[in-house]
């Protein structure tokens, strides 16, 4: 390309929150590099605020539009808007992929256009590419990982302090690791649009938030962390996405990993991702999961693709039904009653419903008397029917509290 | 492109050893979805190996060229005739793109076709994908991590078990993890070819295999790796593209790495690569670094990447000098004799070359008697010099060992 004549890129910009900013500033300060790569000069033509700019003249009057918004609405009518006037478009907005993703693909699809989204996933983590590009046409069996930071940096803080979900979560407010409203966060929505997405690049098949099963960290209490790592074992906020007899399985849930686990040492406000299929046994790939100039070099790298001619997002070419009961380990804690025959109760209970125990450990006594349990694989639905049984028992003194397990030794 | 009719799309094989015969077997499996995600039904349409097959007829019949024979000649010639015949070429040959990369990516230019070769480097990491295109624009600092998985195998045995780097050198070659003559593994011959490659792509600038110092790993002793283990090291081949003031460096050295590092948990046959920039913090991919199908998956990803439009390799776009004299910290082993002023008169050697020392330790007495000693970072020339004037003393009962330690601390 070098031989043309250099062409400008004319950008319209939606957003300019922190990663809008950081997009733009970005953009100046590798404005050099992108021409010298693609034969374009990029510029910002047009910058849609809350308060200023009007969508319709920034959309004529540019060549390519950059969403850094947020949240579904306004931002669909937008990018629709955008791809049907044909104009290629980047974002940032994992909502709004996982719940209307194959309308924008088919969008794309009908004007010809592309749409990117590597910064909707795991921040600066080329995950989306390397799924969709290098591993396009591998028999995927599983992708999965720490997809959301916010929760990672609230579960390594209370390993770390012993300190209670409620006071760590003020921390990561105050430190800028979660929001003034975290719900999407630390209720596992966010981690679920991200699996979402990352399902449908992974298995060709519709998948939408729906179709994603997902749990938080809210629930998680210091003991749980302390009894992690008594065990040696990590609590992290695992979202998988796999392939199951009958069809796939998207989850986000909270769950201890075994010390030699490739995930346990991501610590912070980092993400990681592990990818698995026979034919590439495992590829891992970690980073910092946000942050504004790291999401916005993510978007960057779209704006260049787009430039270089990749391809656009493959049509769906499967249609695969979600399993939603699939086996898994548990953890059980329980808050029981100091007396005999507890134990043989809350057991019988387990074994008339297929559970049977790995280990169980009393702590304290009286008022304090704790049951910790971790019980074999066994089908979510028998877990959760026997889970029922126990809290039905009158010999618990709080809500049982589940947490699930891996136990699955890597190289 | 579901609506256009299926093209056949026919790929000249070059070579069928254990990757091109697990290439042309994934290729068969996987025919289908290449299909699906490219409109092209690739197929095998000629083999070339040591006893058959014409490359010029296997040339005229294909669309594609798969190079997978190896060494430079005559698989120089092949690739640039395949490339000025308007083909595409995928290949996995590191030794032939370290050492003539720009010639072929000159051809592959003037041509209009494209040359990847993911395969090459990091097996199934797709890590030149993630430094061409995801950070295509990135100011990338530095690239670094374990490209070779034989010398990876050898050094995480070697730590395990105590035995001697000949032992288990017989071992990896008993397993299949170090070929017949691992001379290009073990000296570090291959891993600084993939540096070059990775340099070259990372810094935009002309890198050969000449621009690469190297050492490998034949006089890593049991004692090196009993001090590591003592202090919660790992001891890793390690690979280190990065910029220095005044150009960049790129080298290949045995290196001791603190327990937090995120290469240290990196073990057996596993590669993983870092990326450092500003803008992203730093990345971690990790996954097998080698094998028959993985190499072949990574040679299929590129062929649906050329069938899918990608972008072809950058021009070079700067000429940053190889700065060969970088600041390290070492390990230092030397066997002394056991009388006063030993450590004095060394000491004063590295005190006269402007070597620091940072901590000293004292193994054994008589003729066992050994100094540990790690020194503070300084100029490799310095420290060179403090080496040879060690050994010029006449205290030493075997030549002085040197080993460089990375000590900064991560996340």
């Amino acid at each position: 390309m070098s031989e043309e004549p250099s062409k400008a890129l004319r950008i319209g910009l939606l957003g300019r929150g922190t990663v809008g900013g950081a997009f733009a500033e970005l953009l100046e300060a590798r404005a050099d590099a992108v021409e010298a790569a693609t034969g374009h000069r990029p510029e910002i033509s047009g910058v849609l605020t809350r308060e200023s700019g009007d969508f319709a003249e920034i959309l004529a009057g540019s060549d390519l539009i950059v969403e850094l918004i947020g949240g579904t609405e306004p931002a669909r009518d937008y990018v629709l808007e955008a791809l049907r006037a044909g104009r290629p478009v980047v974002t940032a907005n994992k909502q709004l992929l996982a719940q209307y993703g194959e309308e924008l693909f088919e969008a794309a699809r009908e004007a010809g256009v592309q749409l990117r989204f590597e910064a909707a996933v795991a921040g600066v983590i080329p995950i989306v590419r390397v799924i969709q590009e290098s591993f396009g046409v591998t028999e995927i069996a599983k992708v999965f990982g720490i997809v959301n930071g916010t929760t990672n940096f609230i579960l390594t803080e209370m390993a770390a302090s012993g300190a209670s979900y409620e006071e760590t979560l003020a921390r990561a407010q105050e430190l800028g690791y979660a929001e003034a409203d975290p719900t999407e966060d630390v209720n596992g929505a966010d981690a679920a649009a991200k699996m979402a997405i990352l399902a449908r690049l992974a298995f060709h098949t519709p998948v939408t938030l729906d179709c994603v099963s997902y749990e938080g960290i809210e629930q998680v209490k210091p003991e749980d962390l302390a009894y992690a790592k008594e065990l040696g074992l990590s609590l992290k906020l695992l979202g998988v996405a796999e392939r199951r007899e009958g069809g796939i399985s998207v989850r986000v849930f909270p769950c201890f990993l075994y010390g030699g686990h490739p995930l346990a040492p991501v610590a912070g406000p980092f993400n990681a991702v592990m990818v698995e299929a026979d034919e590439i046994t495992e590829v891992t790939m970690s980073g910092p999961g946000a942050g504004g100039v790291q999401t916005a070099s993510a978007a960057l790298g779209d704006v260049v693709s787009i430039l270089s001619g990749d391809a656009p997002v493959h049509e769906t070419r499967e249609q695969l039904p979600i399993v939603t009961d699939v086996a898994s380990s548990f953890y059980l804690h329980l808050e029981v009653a100091d007396r005999p025959g507890v134990l043989a109760r809350i057991a019988q209970v387990l074994g008339d419903n297929e559970v049977s125990v790995k280990s169980v450990v009393q702590r304290g006594s009286g008022d304090e008397a704790q049951l910790v349990m971790v019980l074999h694989e066994c089908l979510e639905s028998l877990f959760d029917a026997a889970l029922e049984a126990i809290d039905a028992l009158d010999v618990l003194r709080a809500p049982p509290r589940a947490i699930r397990v891996i136990e699955e030794e890597f190289v």
